[in-house]
């Protein structure tokens, strides 16, 4: 099979070709179709995640494709069906644990950038009929981080209001969830044609922080004084002081990204004079995206796609990310 | 009756001999025997709440009496009741909303340093016989804000680690709160003989802060490397970062103080990398208040008292809690 | 002012001309504009309840209606506000406390049949301006029921999949309700002419009970042959064994009526065997009741009247709750 | 090694040798030095269990031992290391999943009573230095149930009262772990001699129902007519009903055992009269049993061990558990 793999110290990136592996017990053997990337797969390459990835292996934790094989004992799918996969395999359910970094796709296991992909059968998911493996490529990170974000602390619930901030996956994943919650959602970017879009997901007001730096005036106005409910903030160093401040007594803020930044912070006073809760989070149990998909099913909500590069152009894809341009996501189609 | 109020507009205090209050509906009077200070309570005279309180009320929001007559409709409480009241009367149970700090006792509503206060029969809590009134006026603000700090994000539960900081009177509470879960507890302090209060209470180990500035090495030495599950974080500025160094992966902090000031503050990204959750918290409802009660009673839990001052003296009390050198409980007995 | 009060040892009711009260301490004072029904009314004219209830008082927990004057201190309304009002004026919110049940609106404390009605300003709500005075009338009773017993064990969510029972006023909130979480909704019911009614509502699948004695297996049926997440179970007795297969492993029921009486019985073993959580519920504090109208004015829903009766009609009113023949509220329009 | 396994359709067991199996990939080899046995194990061979179970399988959920070999990847376990392990290896945390029953140890994959075990690193546990193999190999099904029983609705909390049943291993591991939740224990049971071990374990009052068959006034008087916060109702049919009486408004009833048969019946309306919430409950995941060894560590708890039996006698083990007469948990030493 072909596979990308890591090279140079993990500092670029080269095409293989290598027997596909089999699977072993519990394993199953997924044909990729599609595979998609984040913002992390590009900090990989410039070295920001140092020695916590393996240097030789295949890139990419998103991806969606068709099962080929499995492996003994398995009994969570069978040949043919259409899957994706949790991020974190052995992340069922509950809370996160460190070892459950252990076998992370595209980190420490070999991800989806390959025409095949082995994955331990308690991570993979099952996709609704609607959906094609391209959108469900583009959804293991970015759309079960915001499932995940936007119920840390309290439930989300119905007539709530959301802050999502900017274009970016987690947002315009935070976005669609949220309306599927119910919940009415707010928004900040940095243009106008950007505001158009997300106005387009179902965002009732959207704010332009360039033309109002202190948005936080605005969100608050929007909330008759009180602030949202939630606040997914994604860039961390220069939005959290501003995301504390849009938020309601009591309310909670999950911090899905940094990046503005690592410096920075939020004063201690911040949190204790309005209450609030301030979450980290990681992407989530495969609970979560299975809820994802119950939900996307019912409501067929569409991912928003940026481009699509077929995979001999998967250099492409990499620096459609680095570029920032990007609204949506950026998927690669391995195979059709 | 006798009553302490708030003269030069909220800068110092004096006595006034008033009409005793007659209970309304719902209504309960009770005969003060004892009332408790906070730092809270040296802060208003020096001018940090502002216009937040009223200037010419009664102060101290924590005490204990007996019940002296009941107004109409009254079902909670009865002519010689031993009671004690939730700082914020209306916060029965749940989360904290805006509306429960317009009766805030000593802030809003007169407080306990009188011989008599009126409180709603919602507030009223019924304290065990084992309990003296000194040990009970200790607890309505910070052992309620203990029991809610501790419990903030997930439940405490026996065999996890928390960390206290100083001797303060929320610190020391937490910690007996925490024994009472069944939970280990590390503190840190800034004296050896303070070190020996806190082992005396049920502290495993205690770190110097001043001859381990690098404290949370030492924490999180004492969990392994894994870090503390819950720090209930008395100081904010100060130490946060710290606190964030020192708790697991996935844990909570609470902040509940901001002895060290209003300024710092916590990198997004330690949050973020650590998956905390970090709380700000008001006090309590009245059943947090009621649940450290029914513990307490079956424990026999006994409040650390720093020092009982008789009513005359009660300029002397403040003092003491403007001095910092205290451990444990101001208290000011009332009547006996 | 005219109010209908209990009468003949609360067998029946009369109308009295009585002088308009006046409110106390943090009492407001509601020119009442309508008021609703539920199956309890009547229920406590045909002696069911007892001695539980006041029996010179006056009817009726539903209403709503504007605000004519405010008792001293009251800071939560202010004449001319559309309000409604929480069943349990002091349940603000938490858990259910057995002391709730001591001002029970139309229970225990004057309810709303009549011109006037006094509440504790902590029980008021506020109306969207969407909702009309006969909708607002027709939800503190059963559709803040529905959201609090969709939402017990764990939070309803998108893409879950919710089983009500028939077309009383409980069993309508609840689809509507669950549409608002974004949920999917099957019912049961006897007739098609009903059937067709809830699907109107958002019901995407309805059985015929009458057709399908069986009806739990054309539910399993309709789920994969798991069963639903969720059952709101209103008939009690006849219902309950079925309600339990019809659940998923780990699923919620919640029991909110007797309507079939009060004999019959669960297994233990079929609550063991699937791991279900079966659980009573009160109606909900204020804070479920604020929560619904949120939802609702953001999505705008309209509560199912059934009729409308002038407040000199009431025995109508009465009689067509009596009848069952009702599909949605029965509401009385006391003034306009 | 030497193997225990089903035989005669299930209905009998017979030794094996057989060879020592080799870890596979995130596999442990675990040389076994004890194991126990619980009610179910007696009941798969009477037949209860019908097919849900590997018939040539070997036989029991619980055990502890050594690291004796470890597959390929694993990283949660080193050989030296003592172990034991969840019951379902694979549930890790979270909510019970259906998948999680398909590699039960003792009934879909081999079990404890042989000479070695092999089990996925996920599911194991590290041993307390201060705990026997004998001890640890008591704990994973009962123990955990209790911890697990004991926390579902809503967390347990020091001063809380809890009712616990009978002398089985889910009973007393109820009342230790209740003990170490600083709760205060209530417990029934059939004889004076059973009351007096329950009370030397940390019981505050037991009531023997044979002697009082209206069981439930005692402790609805022991509780000052509230009824207890939690109960664990380990027989079903025979105490459900007075399980109900014996609760607060609002508390919670686990459901953990059947040892009464599958009849009977809870009504309804006793549910929704108390607002109660009663659960049926698996096991529990992992990070369950990690607390529960934590908090075992801490507070130094011994289990309750009725009988020691050499792995040659495993027969003499199960006729004990048969014969009904054993208080504590029956072990079977395998090595030592």
């Amino acid at each position: 099979m072909k596979a990308i793999r890591f090279t140079n110290e993990g500092r670029s990136l080269a095409l293989n070709e290598e027997p596909t592996p089999k699977p072993g017990r519990y394993e199953v053997l997924v044909k990729v179709h599609a595979a998609s990337l984040n913002y992390r797969d590009q900090a990989i390459l410039d070295g920001e995640y140092g020695g916590s990835f393996q240097k030789t292996g295949v890139p990419l934790s998103d991806g969606a494709g068709e099962v080929f094989a499995i492996g003994e004992g398995v009994t969570r799918a069978k040949v043919g069906d259409r899957v994706s996969a949790n991020c974190h395999p052995h992340w069922i359910g509950g809370s996160n644990l460190p070892e459950y970094q252990s076998d992370s796709l595209g980190m420490i296991s070999d991800g989806w950038l390959a025409d095949y992909i082995l994955v331990h059968e308690n991570g993979i998911v099952h996709l609704p009929a609607y959906m094609s493996y391209i959108e469900a490529a583009s959804l293991p990170c970015a759309a079960v981080t915001a499932w995940t974000a936007l119920n840390l602390g309290s439930p989300l619930q119905p007539g709530q209001t959301v802050l999502v901030q900017g274009t970016g996956g987690v947002a315009l994943f935070s976005l669609q969830v949220a309306r599927m919650f119910g919940a009415r959602v707010l928004a900040i970017t940095s243009t106008d044609e950007k505001a158009e879009i997300l106005k387009g997901l179902g965002a009732e007001a959207v704010v332009n922080y360039c033309t109002f730096p202190d948005w936080e005036q605005e969100i608050l106005f929007l909330t008759g004084g009180k602030g949202v409910d939630k606040v997914v903030d994604i860039a961390g160093d220069k939005t959290i002081v501003k995301s504390a401040a849009s938020t309601r007594k009591g309310g909670d803020i999950t911090i899905v990204g940094f990046v503005s930044g690592f410096g920075g912070g939020l004063p201690p006073i911040d949190i204790l004079s309005r209450a609030l809760s301030v979450h980290g989070t990681g992407i989530g149990p495969r609970t979560n995206f299975d809820a994802l998909l119950k939900a996307m099913d019912l409501h067929k909500v569409k991912p928003v796609i940026d481009q699509v590069f077929p995979f001999a152009e998967y250099q492409a894809a990499y620096r459609r990310i680095e570029s920032g341009n990007h609204v949506g996501k950026v998927v690669i189609e391995v195979a059709n």
